[in-house]
């Protein structure tokens, strides 16, 4: 974590007027929790389940208890606090996830939820009279130890038995044997599901984990959609063959096929694509993978992202046809896997314009983006309308101990989660 | 091996008229030796100073035995079959290798001393009066479980007491330690330098290991020049970034840095090399390698070979060339380490001559055409003038059980080496 004292400036104009985060406190909190965790292996580590998780779930809970909030632990391990809550109205709901990514930094994740407890905080301090009772939620394992997501999955009735009971970790764990280590029955996360007739909103306030905001100087993202994807691995099959002895037109030369495809990445996203979308091939494999021999197979994975599930059918598409001709053309196999497939998710357009309106009213600038990463407003938008606020991060940086975002943007994000939910929420 | 019957055809007229090698006895010598060193894991393994190798040698001893042949083994191990040798005149030098790579095939470097004895015994049996002496030398570790052409490179003086002292294999043995274990000092191999005075010329026969007279129907190769390369191991860096955040344009990603210069390789061939020019991306390594991961870097190996070293530096200066700009132009850092170069070898024009005269003399086709792979005579033309026979290697299969050469194809390069060697040795 950066010396944050770098990024203390005058507080800005825009917070002037209405009802404020106690930004002294928030930013206690921030710090506070990024020491929570520490491991002196992998940096920050909250993974879930993990030790670290446990210290900062500790944490989290006497921060509830401190500010006289009521806490509630679902069958998900996801950690509630409340305000007003009574079980008839529907809540104005806030959320997003404390664990960490090994060697994570100390605001994916954390900030939304420290946030949302500020909010809750301020509006119980000030005794704001509420139409609907408030809800922070920290949501078990965003990150993905035991596959992602699993805290909003469970609330959005996603899960299933199979899926609980094949969850494992990299290193073999399964998610029934960490639960069970904290004295939990994994089976009972299928009881947290949520009557979507109990949520009256979703809000999530994200870094934004990409470089966007930053270079364009801009304080507030607002997320219209959170991108679906396609992941594949393809395997370009030709003939390994002598270096040396094979003249070039009698090659059949896998990793030739890859590159010319590479080269064509770019086309395909220009004919087929948005100025959402994202390709990327991450990881290659050549066998056998001498320098002395002609590539026999490249295997290699093609990811692309895309808001417009129509935009995400149109490059598949493209992306068969160009590899099947590349293929053809070559003479080597083409065949591939789907890893993955993940549908886009839209915000409620509803929710965005209160949102805008409100940052407007703060004299914020602000961006209507996409987020590139997977949240868990993701899985919530199946029961509750959402809405998603992004603060820049410098240079883009996530998962990594130099994850950062000055601190004035954090207090206009936090004020501006503060007033949309008040807008949502106050009695008027 | 395939079914040997299969490749019987019969037997061309090419070899009608003159001395001609026993093709029976040939034969049987072949299908004897591709018995021996068949190891349950690695199928034919005749590795170096390995067990199989010993049974090889051992072999091959006797059947020098058996034909009346003077046995001599030098400092490096390498066997000598001698006839006629009075250490006064010059000897006609034939000579391959018996060692194989793990998993080999019954004729690389097998075949080159198995003619060369063939020829010994016929010009014995036959009685033809010499005006040079005939020699055929099984050499030691060519194929590299100790570096390669160690054999050929004790003859041509090449060696130094470092390179044997440092010498291990991939397990990590030392050479000193697999010699001493058969009762050798490796530091004898400084013995075996030979006095170029000493050599008339040297001859070898070897399988071509590519495609090329086999798709071509031509049954021999006499070899101009053995190749020279230069191998690099090239990074291009960028900037390792989450894949769904970074827009296409934020990103500095180093697989398409690769997969550029990828679609370049075969302009540059055409732009600076020539008909023998070959270039081969046959090793990528992508950095953090994972499919959500814009690549950070790119590691990937470029070997490059030519006969013409001007082609060969031509080819160096232009893929560096292009590296260099591909790398400027997408923000990419470059750099490479040369991991070895190999200056290309000739042959000797007057040796090729005389071949290619007794081919034409035979009625047999015949393809000038450059060595790809590496070969004892490249060591030898330090210190003798050399010639090369290619007989053709079916589908260019080589280095794997699938090897194989049609009997008739073997025939007629067995006796083109005999008439080739008694054009040079007999008293006329």
């Amino acid at each position: 974590m950066n010396d944050a004292s770098e990024h203390v400036r005058t507080t800005p104009a825009a917070t002037e007027g209405g009802l404020q985060v106690d930004m002294a406190r928030l930013r206690q909190d921030v710090l506070d929790l990024g020491q929570i965790g520490r491991d002196a292996v992998l940096g920050l580590n909250r993974r879930a389940f993990s030790e670290g998780d446990r210290q900062g779930r500790d944490w989290f809970r006497q921060r509830l208890a401190t500010a006289g909030l009521e806490l509630f632990q679902d069958g998900a391990a996801n950690l509630h606090g409340r305000l007003d809550y009574d079980g008839q109205r529907p809540a104005v709901v806030m959320g997003s996830h404390l664990d960490t990514v090994p060697g994570g930094g100390p605001l994916d994740g954390a900030l939304g939820v420290l946030v949302g407890l500020e909010v809750l905080r301020r509006v119980k301090e000030a005794g704001i009279p509420l139409r609907y009772p408030l809800e922070v939620i920290d949501f078990s394992d965003e990150e993905g130890r035991f596959g992602g997501m699993f805290g909003s999955q469970a609330l959005a009735g996603q899960l299933t038995p199979e899926r609980i009971q094949s969850a494992r970790d990299l290193e073999g764990v399964t998610l029934v044997d960490a639960m069970a280590a904290w004295g939990l029955d994994a089976n009972e996360a299928l009881t947290a599901r949520r009557d979507p007739a109990t949520i009256h909103a979703f809000l999530e306030l994200h870094i934004e984990q990409g470089p966007v905001l930053d270079r364009r100087r801009i304080g507030v993202g607002i997320v219209e959609a959170i991108t679906g994807l396609f992941k594949w691995e393809v395997r370009l099959k030709g003939q390994p063959n002598h270096a040396g002895t094979t003249p070039m037109d009698m090659r059949i030369d896998a990793f030739q096929g890859l590159a010319e495809f590479g080269g064509e990445v770019n086309r395909i996203l220009e004919e087929h694509g948005g100025p959402n979308s994202r390709a990327t091939i991450g990881r290659v494999e050549l066998w056998p993978g001498a320098p002395n021999t002609i590539p026999g197979q490249a295997t290699f994975s093609l990811e692309v992202r895309d808001t417009d599930e129509r935009v995400l059918k149109a490059l598949s598409d493209a992306s068969r046809r160009t590899l099947s001709s590349i293929a053809r053309r070559r003479d080597l196999m083409f065949e591939f896997d789907v890893l993955s497939e993940i549908t886009p998710t839209r915000c409620d357009p509803g929710l965005l314009d209160l949102i805008a309106s409100e940052a407007e009213t703060m004299g914020l600038d602000y961006l209507r983006l996409p987020s590139g990463a997977a949240h868990d407003t993701q899985s919530m938008s199946a029961v509750a309308r959402t809405g998603m606020i992004f603060v820049p991060s410098i240079e883009g940086r996530s998962h990594s101990s130099g994850e950062w975002t000055n601190w004035e943007d954090i207090e206009a994000g936090a004020n501006l989660m503060l007033r949309s939910v008040l807008a949502l929420a106050a009695r008027h």
